[in-house]
């Protein structure tokens, strides 16, 4: 088959490494360049020995030269505020890029500067144009706008995980637009590979706490797509917190419904509409609740309903994998329409359990 | 000093162990009596090797007059269903009793039976007076009452976290009462040490996942004693989820402020008032979220408050040890006032960390 | 491509499950027939929501009729003792059987009954020439053999990782035959899904602890196939270790070398050669140490080697996934070979990591 | 009771936080300093919000004079090679000192220059004298020697485990002085608070790995006593595993005994009576193998012996808190001795289970 290259930037960070793992059985995508700042110069195999790759190549300084001679199409990850340094030349250079960082999330970029306040700081950006123009990755949101795109910004984890939860309620008007919840939970490979004392298993384990309590910065990505879903402004609670366990991550969703009468089957119905030309998103039966461990390591989405009749109160819950639908994964499904093929082309579905 | 004699009945469980270790180190209160049912006849040595208690004691099975012989003060951690065939029968030898099932937390004993269908059919019963009589034993809302009780009911886990972020708000009617969500976390140990696949290391490691949404038993527990302290029904939505982690609970508590002008410091200053006399409850700063981990093994609750000025939501955060401050600590505290005794008195409040 | 049938018998276990997730990744073998004993009956989705299977199969009560109409391969994950009830009935119908037991790893009926005798009571056999036609699936040893076996046993998971790390030394005679040293961890799945109480997570988390010290039933096994490679008899120390983990097995095994002049790299030579044409089993380099974690959820063996010139030790580690390369991808392994297929053909060899 | 003044140093690493919670529950030690290089002049409560300490005092850097002003004892708990540059300045003022690094725990400074290579460079030292003098803190073999010492080095937590599992064989002469080999298992917070990618939760959990395999520091400070006790050279093998977990520590020492006839039962009586005056060391009887979590958060360290009669070895299984009894719970007997006091006094030997 014909292969089509890419090239995957920060590649031994989380982000990096899901992809090339991905990829590695992926039917129509080869990596065929391997960037990265600190590493540069280093040969794979001792970077990374478990994870063997072939040829067993050293990785590159990321020169938007030498990436368009070797690819077509590009993976970013890299921290915030880097990624905006190098995107502009690699579109220059007709490559197609999808960028795993949050750097062109929203579609103004004083907001952006606003919400990454230290990153603006110490990456002054004038790319405007390009945050207008870039589309957010969501897949199951915006397929045709991802397939014509020439810069796509993967959505953040805990957005993925309440939009796809929220987004068929929102559109359709079933709930109310204000006093909505989202109490999420994430395991602490979310917050990448670089140490951090409060990551450490000594501190992780046998520990649950909340975090960026008010004001996260997925709040305001979160708000703009709701918003933008709803047609109408939307103000939300988002609260992360931290689980101790590497990946995974659960959305518990509260709305209030605006037809009392609405069952749980009811919604279910109209999840599963809504999904159903998605591979990666699946509807539980009424009654079975997902666990983080049935979609580890996969692409898949799980989403479950419940209502309560007494409160009037909408509870969906969604389970992905931070870092494969919550990440590298719905960065592959990106790169998967841009390159012309199936979104879920090649990706994980079914975990490996337990 | 005085020592005052404890029975400790179901002294293998988590429960049992737990209440076993604090009264270890208590300065007052000894255990004299040791009643299991399933390991009655058995040396205390065989059973749990890794904590030796003075003498070696053989477990009894739970016998009444024998209790009433050896102890002034019986400590229940039996099943549900179990200790209403006991209870009736210690109380009428002059024994004063903490139950650490859901035997005695409802007031009537209708609502019980309903709560719990398939332990009131195995178990049949007429006790609605000693329903009606028994306290309900969360100490820092009921500390007078418990001091006089012959009976007391532990509260859950989930209801001890839920109501201590909840009651001071409640009574002063400073939030809505429609709306509040307590979306909670805890650890496995929470489901005791039966073997069941589902809390298999295998099964809830890498995991983390709701269950019982809508209508889990605690949910009229807390509603139970939320409508007392607000004086007005109170019907809320309360989800548990299951963590990765041995101990630990963790109730991110919602609601709406009636008025929007407090501050999260306004909130934190009413927690601090409300539990100034209180040693087992302590309040953050502003801004500082609690880690389960911060009260493992102690009879410690923290308390956090967050405002989103925005939104007009109050977030209270409540971390408690579920074994401990979320049952045999709560169950010890109650001990010590039925005994004379500071509620306190002999409980660990600082954690070995981490 | 033209798809051999095979028939998983056990389903909803572990090995069975990690069965069915590996085949449903394999180019030239498909499922044909779900067999249970518990579960037979009963819908697929329901028993396992997390692992939907093309057309949602009934569970089928295990007949041997029935499987040979359905299958040309059968994969037995049941308890030892079981799989003897049902093995010579499939050989009769032509079927090829790989056992996931322990009923057909010795050679000897009689040794079997000894170290296995809890069963032997339960399940009286006497098929002992079948115990000695089944070839010991170890397909980095046997491959012939298995390629042209009607019945494999499919070796432990300590065998395995002990074997792996022992066998090209053995056999050259480049350690002694006394004083060989296997402590071996090993996650909680090894302990299968039945519910039990050491294995809930609030009991194996936080935990490490040695269990079958001396007589450990794998020691036997390990102990028939060393002498075996020898070609002298070998008694040696093997220590199992419970880890608080899912899965994953270690192996750190110790011997001494006969020629003190030995070097680590000669020793990494000597295994690189010995498992040159197998692509289950890596050497790292020497100074490299593998982690669990790097062959989670594959089918890869890591080893590594290290000497100790001071006191002439060899150490050798040998890590593995004890469902996989351990369990059910070994099984695949011999599959393949019994259907004529590469022996590593449609198995994941990388990991995800983290 | 009268109180004596104890000067804590490097209070916010994890031996500093579990030396202020032991002392903070002791009868008859007060922490009076608080002393830190990298925290100093920030207020206690706001560093670790989550062990209040009276007073809430202010971080001092450590000042020799002021040190001497505030306390009779000082504990410091800092980086190898630090503490040397501290300890001469403590003792001319007529401090007694509890260095729980590894600066004093070799008789000669010119072998910790060899083994502690970086840090001799970093820190120049010409203390050999007092290398010479300091006591090596084992209590259970140094109990008279530490309670006249002015200086004591505590040891390492793999040295402390394996010396108790070897020394009373190794005094009487029952086992071979060569082919000893540990083979050790540790949580990750032996490695400290300090951010490494290595123990991040997303690496080190559902992960099992070797380290430092041949030639670990700990080797040659475990055969330093190791000889001492023996009386002749020893040179063994020692192996460190990390565990997926917080605390714990379990060496599992092999050694083959000189008497074959030697039974478990007798080994088991040796190391009871050995032990009899160490309320700090239990012997498991023989079958009951001891789990980490038995000792978790204690200062207790649980022994049990097998024996194998076909290959004469003999297994010993120590565990310990690597934190407590390999750490900070030694420094407190350490401490204890020296200022009068039976070694155990106030230190925890109950575990809270689970």
């Amino acid at each position: 088959m014909v292969q089509q290259r890419v090239a995957v930037i920060g590649a031994s960070g989380y982000g990096g490494l899901q992809t090339l793992r991905l990829l590695a059985d992926h039917p129509q995508l080869t990596v065929t360049y391997l960037g990265g700042e600190r590493s540069s110069g280093r040969r794979w195999s001792e970077l990374v020995p478990f994870l063997p790759l072939p040829g067993d190549p050293i990785v590159q300084s990321p020169d938007p030269e030498a990436i368009a001679a070797a690819a077509d199409l590009v993976v970013l990850s890299l921290p915030n505020g880097l990624a905006s340094r190098l995107v502009p030349d690699l579109l220059d250079r007709g490559l197609k890029v999808v960028d795993l960082s949050a750097d062109y999330r929203y579609r103004s970029l004083s907001q952006w500067r606003e919400v990454y306040a230290a990153e603006a700081r110490e990456h002054p950006r004038d790319d405007a144009a390009l945050c207008a123009e870039a589309v957010y990755g969501l897949v199951e949101l915006e397929e045709e706008r991802i397939a014509a795109a020439r810069l796509v910004a993967a959505p953040g984890c805990f957005p993925t995980a309440s939009l796809l939860a929220l987004s068929p309620f929102l559109r359709q008007g079933l709930i109310e637009s204000s006093g909505i919840i989202i109490d999420a939970k994430t395991g602490t490979s979310g917050g990448g590979r670089a140490a951090k004392e409060h990551l450490l298993l000594a501190e992780a384990s046998e520990a649950v706490s909340p975090y960026g309590v008010v004001g996260h910065r997925h709040t305001s990505e979160i708000e703009q797509l709701a918003t933008q879903v709803a047609g109408q402004p939307i103000q939300l609670q988002f609260t992360p917190h931290l689980m101790p366990m590497v990946r995974g991550l659960l959305a518990t969703v509260y709305a209030r419904l605006r037809d009392p009468g609405l069952t749980a089957e009811d919604c279910t119905t109209l999840l599963e509409v809504a999904y159903r030309h998605s591979d990666s998103v699946s509807v539980l039966p009424v009654g079975t609740y997902p666990s983080t461990k049935w979609v580890r390591q996969t692409n898949r989405a799980l989403l479950s309903v419940q209502v309560d009749q007494r409160t009037g109160q909408l509870i969906v819950m969604s389970a992905i994998d931070n870092l494969v639908k919550g990440q590298a994964g719905q960065g592959v499904q990106a790169l998967n329409l841009m390159a012309g093929l199936p979104a879920s082309l090649g990706l994980p579905l079914l975990p490996f359990y337990p």
